[in-house]
């Protein structure tokens, strides 16, 4: 047993150099640090049962970083993967590998899970979680491996992939990895009995009793390596945490999520419907919903024509030509609708993008520096092929309209209108109701990008600084940057602290030259304009699911479909009201009155439900001194506002776009 | 000669019965009424030559008449031909058929015509019709026409055809008809001699003497009977009429519309442009463009809103379930764009209509008779097929944006919905400038309608109530109904006479019936609602299109792209007038001031050209004074208005929306 020296570091500490004898393990290094679950050696993650080497740099793992997180649910997916075989022999294992916020794992089942199974695994799992039993890794040849997995076909398959690229998408690679083949055994804590084995790459926790918090939360059917020509498997899902505290935290965000999801919402408030008719991921928008649609997109437009955008239109579909001259139909097909062949032989295809047709519009005559900067905005709606399996309500569509608008400036006034723009773009979503930013800086992929370093450098360090001036987080996405221009976006964070990719700003060194775009400048020279891309919400209908989440869909008044509704006590107080509302809607105001012969409370609950920013309630008393009452979304109420008073309330209320 | 009794018709008054010798003819019959160019016998058109026989009945076919103006340019073809033989002796004559307001003759030439030898064929074209010379008619058999046209193969191939129904499309039937073959032949006046000679049907004017009045107006390429696999020849265009102030006023009349050509205005105002790129038929609005088209839409919706109108969005494209429930797919396919294919086998549609998506919206909840009626409006744009040869820049296009809505009522609330529509939709089209209607009744095809007839005639009873009750000239349209419904269009007429379809009102028993449109009615019961689709622009671009061409560019203040451009006298008064239209631009005018190096004068001519209601001009004494003064589009001038004066003359004819 001879000295090793190996050096241990920590995020916030000097790297320590130690001596250890020779066989110390990492969970000897790291004794009696009870949220250490691994180790990361060298830069590759271990089992806290690896004998670290001579000169070796080991790190902790924390149960709460991100890679404890994907050990943690990497390991209790094997073990509801052992609880199915306990419960479910005939159970085949297909993958199980950590996902967002917990993990999954696959089985060839003859019938799908019942909820009533997934209870029964869940108690078994706890079971299996109370027997402490280790995860011990074990190097085996690929004929060991086939020969101690025959009873699992999925695995045997995995086995031929070995290091195959094919692995990489669909968490396989949990399983095989690249290297050297392991399985790993779940060993009995006592007697080191095989409880169950699993190829597997790991590395997993040293013994389930390492799990403090799990839950199983659904099952839905998958193709085996996500191909519809592969076996239909059972998936269940589940969540792990670090404590029990973190594990209710999720499942109350989760349930508040699911309460504010916008297509749960969309159709109790009677916003929007995607009808099975017209397909995934196209929407219709329903009075109501058009109403809000109608007020955010007036509103938009107010303000980008005070800010000196033009509006042009263009439609949504194109000859090929154009995108063959823009180049997507090089780089971007994949996301197009397939063409349309009209006139024998031209293909037409629906736009995915508005920037080809605004540059046609630019292109339209010839243009001077005087002109400049042009700034062209159109609500335009774009079509692009989203795979049926990632449409999502209104956040992932296949159809969707760009607040989108494209700048042409000088060089010399890039600077000044990125500024602008970007101040534009926070103070517009701010008058939205959204407030918490941070900005992500998208800089040069080295691999692939058109145009000059130098102007790339200067692109880049321009769009640093205007994002620095904004004064809010800035976060560095290097490489992120599409081939053809640095870019900013904006994230913001919603009510329940999700974040959202919103607005982006964008440089565009390519299609200026694609489109071989010209200003005359002052000496008579022919020059090549700078052309920013940006939209504000990206797209109206993932805008508005964005704010119905946000808003739990009380949306303030402004957005309101119905701003006030007025609630007569009895029927002798309609006609008061109904004056009431007329003098309203002659102020812009939306006020409907509940005249239906249900009760006064059934109508304060319905209109509850709806979400209606004020209530109007009247009886004799408000009748005889000309006021109303307030009833406030909280429940509130404020009684005796002279008529008067209360229109210049609601007025003031929805002019200042605020919240009540 | 024996005697013959022949009856004398004529439009106004009793028949008459007179007796002639045998051999009489027309021409004997209508001696002296010199605009009487042929005769009307027996229901058929014949040469004034015609000899009449016993107990026929005879009308006089005056020049002016529609048949008149058919048989005038009819012969003039005939003399452009032998104009064009005489100068041309190799080309092959194709055929020479009236259309509206003109003619035409195809030719088989070397190369295609000339300018200057248009002008030679109207030279010669006036001297054969100073020589007076005779239309003659003449039967053949095939075999004597075979003979004598043996150097024309097109008059060849039009003998094989005789009586074929593929006569009918493209003007041959003018040469050979269904019945016995004849040859015209053009016989000197004095000599008798032949001078030329056409296959032809006739009838013709009695002389080339009887052409008051001719031009040529251009060449085209045209191939041999409309079909690209024929040959391509060379077509003359020709006008004649009745007097030569007739034939100045129709000059006059199409330098007019050529001059408002919205296509020459669409590029001289840069309000928008068909770029190639992107194919014909489908428009991007350019700035000032956008403008226009933005008020235009703003109006509308802030009406539709006033109108009880609720605000829907549906997608542009569809799965093709939605025109399969429709019946789109069965009698619209030909206007549809071919289908994409997505998601391995299902086929997506753009939409050519927005009712099918309107009706998913109406049918995406439970509907009371509380609700209606509900009246769906959408800005929805459409894309049909129609063949390229079609296409009319924005007045017949490809893609163009309804002003659509649909309506859904109770059979007791369908006549006020009709009334309410019809005079919302006059008053709208009034509001933009358009004064001079008639309204068109489309009733039902005996052939082709669904639904029952009580249901048709009530129907139609109702919309001729409330067109009658309109006040305008009603003009049936007896069949002229879609299959699914009765409709009232609104017809006008603009600045220079041409009638416009514009605003169509159309019950529809069809679609309620195929996409099963319910509501509960006060018994409980289910009902079937009433359907009316109506559109009040029609189409959006081709509206923008009509008030351009109606307006000749010079739009009224409200929707002009710039409502008012400051001129100064000098470079000092560039901020007196800068501040003036700050000041208009928060009143929300649109005010510029040409500030540019340009010269006075050159700066007024500009703005006129670019038809800007307003120039406001300012020099030193305006300045002292604090006063501007105005010149109007048509050049006069109005000194030392008050600057709040004139903001608010200028505000005041906005709001009014009047033309100035």
């Amino acid at each position: 047993m001879s000295d090793l020296r190996v050096i241990i570091k920590r995020d916030s500490a000097e790297p320590e150099e130690r001596t250890v004898t020779t066989g110390t393990t990492a969970a000897e290094l790291f004794q009696g640090e009870r949220s250490v679950i691994a180790a990361r050696v060298g830069g590759e993650l271990k089992d806290l049962a690896y004998a670290v080497a001579d000169g070796e740099e080991v790190e902790p793992v924390e149960i709460s970083s991100e890679d404890g997180l994907n050990i943690l649910r990497h390991s209790t997916a094997h073990v509801m993967a052992q609880a199915v075989q306990e419960l479910f022999p005939d159970a085949k294992l297909g993958i199980g590998p950590p996902v967002r916020d917990g993990f999954y794992y696959d089985f060839d089942v003859d019938k799908p899970f019942h909820p009533d199974d997934l209870k029964a695994i869940e108690k078994k799992m706890q079971e299996i979680q109370k027997r402490g039993q280790r995860f011990s890794r074990r190097v085996v040849t690929d004929e060991q491996a086939r020969q101690e997995l025959a009873g699992e076909p999925y695995k045997l398959e995995l086995i031929g992939l070995k290091g195959s690229s094919a692995t990489s998408d669909d968490g396989a690679d949990v399983e095989v990895g690249g290297g050297e083949l392991t399985i790993y055994d779940n060993l009995d804590a006592k007697t080191g009995e095989l409880c169950w084995k699993d190829l597997c790459r790991g590395p997993h926790l040293p013994s389930t009793r390492n799990i403090p918090a799990f839950k199983l939360m659904r099952n839905a059917a998958a193709y085996w390596r996500g191909s519809e020509k592969n076996p239909m498997l059972q998936r269940i899902y589940g969540t792990a945490w670090p404590t029990k505290e973190e594990l209710k935290a999720h499942l109350d965000f989760l349930e508040e999520a699911a309460k504010r999801d916008h297509r749960k919402l969309g159709s109790e408030l009677d916003l929007f419907s995607i009808p099975e008719q017209i397909g995934s991921g196209l929407a219709v928008f329903h009075p109501k919903g058009g109403i809000v649609r109608r007020v955010m997109e007036d509103y938009s437009r107010r303000r980008h024509e005070e800010e000196g955008y033009d509006f042009v239109y263009t439609p949504h579909a194109t000859k090929g030509t154009l995108f063959e001259i823009s180049g997507h139909l090089d780089w971007y097909a994949d996301g197009m609708y397939p063409p349309m062949q009209l006139d024998e032989g031209t293909d037409y295809y629906l736009k995915p993008m508005n920037c080809p047709m605004h540059n046609l519009v630019f292109d339209a005559r010839g243009r001077s520096y005087r002109e400049l900067p042009l700034r062209f905005f159109e609500f335009g709606t774009v079509y692009r092929y989203e795979k049926s399996g990632v449409v999502h309500g209104l956040t992932r569509a296949r159809g969707f309209t760009q607040d989108d608008a494209h700048i042409y400036c000088t060089k010399e006034q890039m600077a000044d209108e990125l500024d602008s723009t970007l101040t534009f773009v926070l103070n517009l979503l701010r008058d939205y109701g959204l407030t918490d930013f941070y900005l992500e800086l998208s800089t040069k992929d080295p691999e692939k990008y058109v145009g000059s370093d130098e102007v790339w450098e200067e692109a880049t360090e321009t769009l640093r600084k205007v994002a620095e001036k904004q004064g809010l987080p800035l976060v560095p996405d290097p490489g992120g940057a599409a081939f053809y221009g640095p870019k900013i976006s904006v994230q913001t964070k919603d009510a329940i602290g999700r974040s959202w990719q919103m607005s982006t700003v964008q440089l565009d060194f390519n299609l200026p030259e694609r489109f071989d775009l010209q200003y005359t400048a002052p000496d008579g020279s022919r020059q090549r304009p700078v052309m920013i891309h940006r939209a504000l919400f990206g797209s109206i209908e993932r805008f508005f699911a964005v704010l119905l989440e946000h808003y739990a869909g009380a949306f303030p008044a402004w957005l309101a479909p119905v701003q006030a509704v007025g609630i007569p006590v009895g029927d002798a107080h309609v006609p008061y009201l109904q004056e009431f509302a007329g003098e309203a809607k002659r102020k812009g105001l939306r006020v409907e009155v509940d005249a239906s012969s249900d009760r006064m409370q059934k109508k304060i609950r319905t209109h509850q439900k709806l979400k209606v920013p004020f209530m109007i309630i009247v009886g004799d008393e408000d009748m005889t001194n000309g006021t109303v009452s307030f009833r406030y979304r909280d429940g509130s109420q404020e009684n005796g506002i002279p008529r008067d008073q209360a229109l210049a309330k609601l007025v003031d209320v929805v002019e200042r776009r605020v919240q009540v």
